[in-house]
């Protein structure tokens, strides 16, 4: 190869590592921003129509849809009198240009005098996107883990999306 | 430095980032991918003949061995009627060439009813290899922490051995 | 630019993402290491002089001043005849330069027979600097999520700290 051939191949290969790193931080900054009611952060983890599908808020059955949406989320779990942590573990990640895919699972835990309850445990698959240089959540597929096949199917999706090929 | 020299340089460390990510990409998998019965990928994670050396398997006290009893171990806890999720925690990472060492917390979370319980809380010390091109594990050292101190030294041993020097 | 200029560049990519993963390393070696009394490890994540500033420990109400001060919590926490793990959640991290600042949760669980137990869940603001070419917690503030406006700006002030700009 030639000096410009390396260091072309170079490039592209910390381009993915500064992506997926990109992405571990934005995974990491979702509990700590709805938990402190950090505004606008909390909403800029979302694209502008970004859809949270989840099953958990009584007050949104269908969930949530775009960023204002998320911003009065935040503000609405940061005004909890009781402690709260929506806990979010290391993802798996696959890159792929500007579109990526992530799974995890995520907690919420929250005390109440000197216990500390976790509220429930779920599954989730991040569908990622590069928008103006910052990524941004389009989708978030979030189910409780109650032993049903459709809570389960979100982890292998992303387990089968992600996995090194 | 030449030019040659610079970029077998920038090779060499951009391998060691690439490897370290893939280290939480495996660890970070683990949990998804046997909570849903995601086989082939569960068992991917593991060497053909790799060894998963806990204490917590009532139905297998002497751990499991080898990437078929993997699947199966992942098969059954996907058959859990109750949510379950096998937390694994960012670990410590050291990689040396095609070997490497991770130490971190790991904990299954079980839901029944409105409850999450976690099950147990466990050290644990990953001995990893690249095989083929791929990070498989060929033994993950696996302790309740109880109290023993067989359950710290696994811990201790994990943080000596990838402690930066 | 030139090949040279290229080189340049791509150092300084690969600096900053090592930086982070050492960061990564850092607090993901935090729990294992007081928790199995690896001393000096514990001890060696922090400046000579840092500051672990929390509001958990009767024996320290002022929180921890120092290496020799960390080491000695370590080993007053591997002496735990309960299973205990501190657990340290993935962070956001911003590097610049010698400092960085991440932020995440944290939460220690201990074992009690057949229970683990959440013992808190607290906020997590870590300044960070880089002496002797290794990265060292000069300052961890640490407050319990309880509901308290200051609990809840530890996280606020570290994702605005964090927050790709």
């Amino acid at each position: 190869m030639s000096i410009e051939d390396d260091i072309a191949a170079l490039k592209g290969r910390v381009q993915q590592l500064e992506d997926t790193l990109a992405i571990f931080q934005l995974v990491a900054t979702y509990g700590p921003s709805v938990d402190s009611g950090a505004v606008p952060e909390a909403g800029l983890l979302w694209t502008e129509d970004g859809y949270y599908d989840t099953d958990i808020q009584a007050s949104a059955p269908q969930g949530t849809h775009g960023r204002d949406a998320i911003n009065a989320m935040a503000e609405m779990i940061a005004r909890s009198e009781n402690g709260i942590a929506h806990v979010t573990y290391m993802p798996a990640v696959k890159v792929d240009g500007d579109r990526a895919i992530a799974v995890n699972h995520t907690s919420p835990c929250v005390a109440v005098g000197d216990d500390v309850r976790i509220a429930r445990i779920s599954s989730n698959r991040w569908e990622l996107e590069r928008i103006d240089g910052r990524w941004q959540t389009r989708l978030r597929t979030n189910r409780v883990l109650d032993g049903s096949a459709e809570s389960k199917e979100v982890l292998a999706q992303g387990v089968r999306d992600t996995f090194p090929r």
